[in-house]
């Protein structure tokens, strides 16, 4: 079972090595600023969503994680006010009590070695899919290029052990889709970075949104999966900036 | 019958008893700045929607209530426009009227001495579920978290007496919701703080949001009873900073 | 028919008489603060919307209004940029085209004396209903409050001669609300002074959207009559400062 | 097939024309305002949108256009980070891949002469028409002012080579709409200039929006055909300022 954060020992606090504290400094800032792209994308209300990012350890002794503080609001994130942790819970640094949903943030890190941040929010489109426990069908190109095929559904899982992380890293190993629609919950996504996180989590919600609206008026033709092939490798590819 | 607070005779206003004046002072700027949070997630239009705080007096004397002015716009509000009223509805401070709903308000604060925020909005998707007189059901965590199982309907009342008032504290209490939907009216919310019935409001259009496009789509699995118990136990214990 | 105001020759330009300089500019400055309460309560996309207030002449010579030159982005309007004309749409000042709407703002200022201030707006949920040409149903205590009743629904019109503004007189004179839904177009609402019309405009989207969120899933039960006419009657006198 | 822009030789960057640099610098700044205007109206989310804009040669030797950067946030572009191309897709100027659509815009440019901008987005209401391969049926007169007629759906076609390009301008050639609903993905609208596309794309949307909430609750008349006529040739004609 994941180690309850809030037990940590005071002697552990302030335990940054030394060689990675610049790189925390830098994750401090890039979570702070990335609440507020949960706020600005409509996928959050009041304090419920997260985002965290990973520190990696060049020398391979252990990598930290950076995530909000619990039940704070996104007005008065700072980067002091993160927290950071090592991916077995300890907290190192930080005064207030991490995410409640940290937990599932540190499993997917434990678990997924090329993730580099996490972003859990309750985006309403999204899910409203994850009420239903139904994937978004890939219908549109968009999804296509994002998700590379349908996103997909996790199990039932109650926050407090290790479930909710297995069910992501069980519903996304060996899958093309950063986000996880986690049954009766919300949402979960992955990225290379935070910032790659967030982006997953607002095009799911603009997928979530769109074939929502799409089905409310009718049947909708789902994309062929050589179409899909084409679009998803295109995108990963040749979008953006090399 | 609640008094008409506008009726109230010159010589009992400015009569904030000493003891109080700082508590009052820190009401009537909280209470403003939480008008603008109505605001900033969508619960209200023009000037439909109200906090107020009830001011606790440590002497037993009677406590007090602050609350907004009856339909100024938000961006004029300041702590000096707020009303302050005993709990029988006197004003003892305040030169305009105070909300038309200020009688609902204050029979929740007779009624239910651990309230210490009152908060009314026609937020649009709880009022939708208002008008068709339906709860919104226990499908997701989040409700779970927040409400420990359905967003209760109460009854159709007429503004003007005691009768919403009662609605209200007939509905919530035995209840852990915080929220009632007031059928064919729209949305009260109450919290240990003016704070909390704020977050309260907003989870709750968050929730009736999430489950009407959840609903829309097709059918929705409620959470078991057990499960619902479980995570609302841990939400009021572990969630936040202690 | 009402005369095209651009074809107004220039002699009559800046023919504003004397003692109505000082309400004119007043007016000029309202009008351009409440196209951005349009803008701000999502009612309009672009350049699709406009206000207009009376200027109401004490010696009896003839009213003027002002109203938004046509085709103006909201960010680019200022209380210079505003038309001013006489009730036969003479421009009296102004040296840009006034708004497509302005023969309609015009008829109704002419044809119903109390009105002060007109909006026209393609406000979503509202110009569906209008689509439909179904009236918004009286099932929210807010909705009793506002419109005292249903939201009408006034006839098919084009654009063009006095039709629009005959049948939002039409359709008003004799009913309690201060809105119309002009049928497969979208919404004009009058009022005692121009930012009343504007909150009717915001209120009727905000009934529109409610009801319309409500129907879709179920059926809503009408308020009776006689609990209606308490509503309104009650609104109208108690709500706000007096 | 159109080149890849991004394999443009070096000795190609900078070589805008010193007759066209006055306009490209004007072109630089208008496409970067007009993307804030799609992040303003809800058409886009995170990157997924762009305009250009076309910069006439007068001298006839060639045309060129301006478009944003691949990828890049709407926050971070600047007039300097936009890409210039000419009509076959060689980039003049510009350091940064230019946005994966590039390709459908030119096409569109070198095949519609009258075209001097280009807008695409993935706005929510009209990429579920465009789901759905339904086009927007003329039901209020605002589609009739804007669009004259129903907004056209285009074919399926997969990004990389001319197929999007040649389903916009096949779909549009002969059609009054400036927008055309490209199926499984989303909208793409021209205009005389930049500007007069993005606002094409803000109407889009809004009719797109208003006929779903109409039709989510029963069936909606359509206009008739004369009628529609007499909307769109007066709305032309004497909307805005001449």
């Amino acid at each position: 079972m994941t180690p309850r954060p809030t037990t940590t020992p005071d002697h552990l606090r302030d335990a940054v090595p030394g060689h990675l504290r610049d790189a925390v400094a830098a994750a401090r800032q890039d979570v702070t600023t990335l609440h507020g792209e949960l706020l600005r994308w409509g996928l959050v209300a009041w304090t419920a969503g997260n985002v965290s990012a990973r520190v990696r350890d060049p020398r391979g002794e252990g990598d930290l994680a950076v995530i909000k503080p619990s039940g704070l609001a996104y007005d008065d994130l700072t980067p002091d006010s993160m927290v950071v942790l090592d991916l077995d819970g300890n907290v190192l640094e930080g005064t207030l009590s991490p995410s409640s949903d940290t937990g599932s943030h540190l499993y997917v890190y434990r678990n997924l070695p090329d993730v580099g941040g996490v972003v859990h929010t309750h985006s309403p489109y999204a899910t409203a899919w994850a009420a239903r426990r139904e994937p978004v069908p890939c219908v549109l190109t968009a999804i296509a290029d994002e998700f590379g095929g349908e996103i997909p559904v996790g199990p039932f899982a109650l926050i407090g052990n290790e479930s909710i992380g297995a069910g992501i890293v069980d519903t996304l190993t060996g899958h093309r889709s950063p986000a996880v629609l986690m049954a009766s919950h919300g949402v979960f996504t992955i990225g290379a970075t935070a910032k790659a996180a967030v982006k997953a989590a607002v095009m799911c919600e603009d997928a979530a949104r769109a074939v929502h609206l799409a089905r409310q008026l009718g049947p909708v033709e789902p994309l062929r999966d050589e179409d899909i092939d084409i679009l998803y490798t295109r995108y990963q590819n040749v979008y953006g900036q090399h």
